[in-house]
């Protein structure tokens, strides 16, 4: 069986449809992929996650393997075991998380690193970050890569770049060692530099990924530069591969990525924006702390069919956040998750019927009114 | 129809069970109702409690009028409305928060506090307080007490008994001129002198309330005095009404209460020991973050069929609780909720079968196991 086939294309633009094939079922995408990184879609339980038809989540090796540390995981049954989650998981390496901290120390051999937990001193290597995943029991695993920082220059990048091709070839030398059914993604480093992306693409992929992580984006760079080279690497990308933008999860960027031809993302933003009081709908994104909404009896979203919009208020929804209540941030969670899993149904559905560029034209129109 | 029918009795104790028709259905006593102080219980949803079997929560005036405002309730088409809850629900009247707070000036007509929110001032009257508890749409009622202090000496529950009797007088006219389906308890004090609670419900018992609530208590005093003064005041208490302890919930309390004739409870003490790592099992108490659950993958309860014990495990919930997120806080909260309903059916059932006596004997032995 393939692991991923290609289902639909756009006529106007680079958007595909695809299925994922995954240890733990079959993914659609373009797909997002809610954020769950120490083991809880924030606020979020399995059961209402499976009620959205979440299809795919993602964890985080480094997070879990300070806390709670895999070796109970292991024995919970991996990760699936212990979320009690039956659909397929990814695993984040933990790159981006080991080098947003301070006083990283990068070596050929791998990274040490302080635990932001208890200062307690760690050594990853590629190998031990495949290991970790591996014991989670992800589904996908992702390559442990050398991130650059936003404020790296070429010279720093273009190191990142060789790094991080060096430990994807050491990444899948000890996937193949320790073969299992799991699939392990490279990521694509190079910063804005093309050149260097070219150098990052043209490498790995000779190597045997089912799938790439695009890596080192939409980490406080303009949105057109992300967009840029975007385009840049899509167009260099094999046909065949899984493009996963790592970091990304508000409906109008997603557009812009799906039509460039990207199929899978994530982010931790629609849950992180909930729980401060921001509502995404139809049309728009509103602020649901404003007094405005005070006496606002209507769903958060008219369009929406959620449990939280067939059954509760604006008003009340404002006054549990603003009384710090956790089921007020429970609701708006449960909903922006929705929102997003509905509208990337939707996106599939208008690739496959030939009417994504409608869609989106539309969509974008919307959008913008309720801002 | 009675307004409340007592349907069996205990060969060996006080212990009754009866039913307690509302405007919104029948509640089977004894019941405990969890607390939904400002329209929520915390971490739960509506639908979480319909599925507990939850038969009736309680609400407080106070804090809802401050915020989020009865008028926004009313609008809501009351509490009911606001918080999508299709089942009875009493309010507190707000004195025992009022007579908490600092700088409180009692006078005959009322009482002036400031808000704890904004430092406005306020002055609630007995008729006021009536008035907002209709306008939040309570099925249940409580009158305007004068709620003593634990360190108040004799002389000063004495008038606080004479203010809580005018009052409550004040409460049933008020509450006579505008007539609805909604009923009034009446609230005993006398604090734990059994003169002052018998002048109390002697002369509370002349009035028409179709229910007492046992105020002042379980503030701080030990629980054998707790028990001698509820042993005394229940033996004065009218048999045909209901007799309700405002504020007690932990399970060996709830059933030497019983045993004395209680018939309702209200308690915010599982869902907050919940929310700090505190879990109610059939063997005890334990405290879910400690290390001795880290590999642990049994069920919060192994006699526990609810769908946190049946989906998740003590590790799981240990290290959600453990690393502050917020769905450890709603799983356990949801299992002690559902403990206490089964705790409580159990009870009724019992006291229906003539095996009350056993089954508390048995609980008490088990549940102290655990400890």
């Amino acid at each position: 069986m393939k692991r991923f086939r290609i289902t639909g294309k756009s006529g106007s633009c680079r958007a595909r449809t695809g299925i994922l094939s995954t240890p733990h079922g079959r993914v659609q995408t373009p797909c997002f992929m809610p954020v769950a990184t120490i083991g809880t879609v924030k606020t979020l339980s399995s059961e209402d996650l499976v009620k959205m038809k979440v299809q795919m989540i993602i964890s985080n090796a480094y997070h879990l393997y300070l806390k709670p540390g895999t070796g109970i995981i292991e024995k919970a049954g991996g990760i699936h075991g212990f979320m009690n989650w039956k659909r397929p998981v990814v695993t984040d390496s933990g790159g981006f998380q080991i080098f947003s901290l301070e006083n990283v120390k990068v070596e050929e051999e791998g990274v040490w690193f302080r635990s932001k937990l208890d200062g307690s001193s760690h050594f990853i290597t590629p190998e031990k970050s495949v290991a970790i995943q591996g014991s989670i029991g992800a589904d996908i695993m992702m390559a442990f890569d050398y991130c650059p920082r936003r404020w790296d220059d070429e010279p720093e990048v273009k190191k990142s770049v060789e790094t991080t091709l060096r430990w994807a070839g050491r990444c899948l030398s000890f996937h193949r060692e320790h073969p299992g059914k799991q699939r392990l993604f490279g990521i694509i480093q190079g910063g804005i530099y093309e050149k260097l992306r070219a150098r990052c693409i043209e490498e790995m992929s000779q190597m045997d990924f089912p799938g790439f992580g695009l890596g080192g984006l939409s980490i406080g760079e303009p949105f057109e530069e992300t967009s840029s080279i975007v385009d840049f690497t899509v167009g260099m990308l094999p046909e065949d591969r899984v493009r996963y933008f790592m970091g990304l999860g508000m409906p109008l960027q997603i557009l812009g990525m799906v039509e460039m031809g990207i199929d899978l993302f994530d982010c931790g933003m629609p849950t992180h924006i909930a729980r401060t009081g921001s509502t995404i709908t139809w049309k728009g994104k509103v602020n649901i702390k404003a007094g405005r909404y005070k006496n606002d009896f209507s769903p958060l979203d008219d369009e929406c069919d959620c449990f939280v919009c067939r059954n509760y208020s604006r008003a009340y929804i404002r006054h549990l956040i603003n009384t710090n209540e956790i089921l007020g941030l429970r609701l708006n969670s449960y909903h922006n998750i929705y929102f997003t899993m509905r509208f990337m149904e939707k996106i599939r559905e208008s690739i496959k019927g030939s009417t994504f560029e409608k869609f989106s034209k539309n969509f974008k129109k919307k959008y913008n009114i309720g801002r």
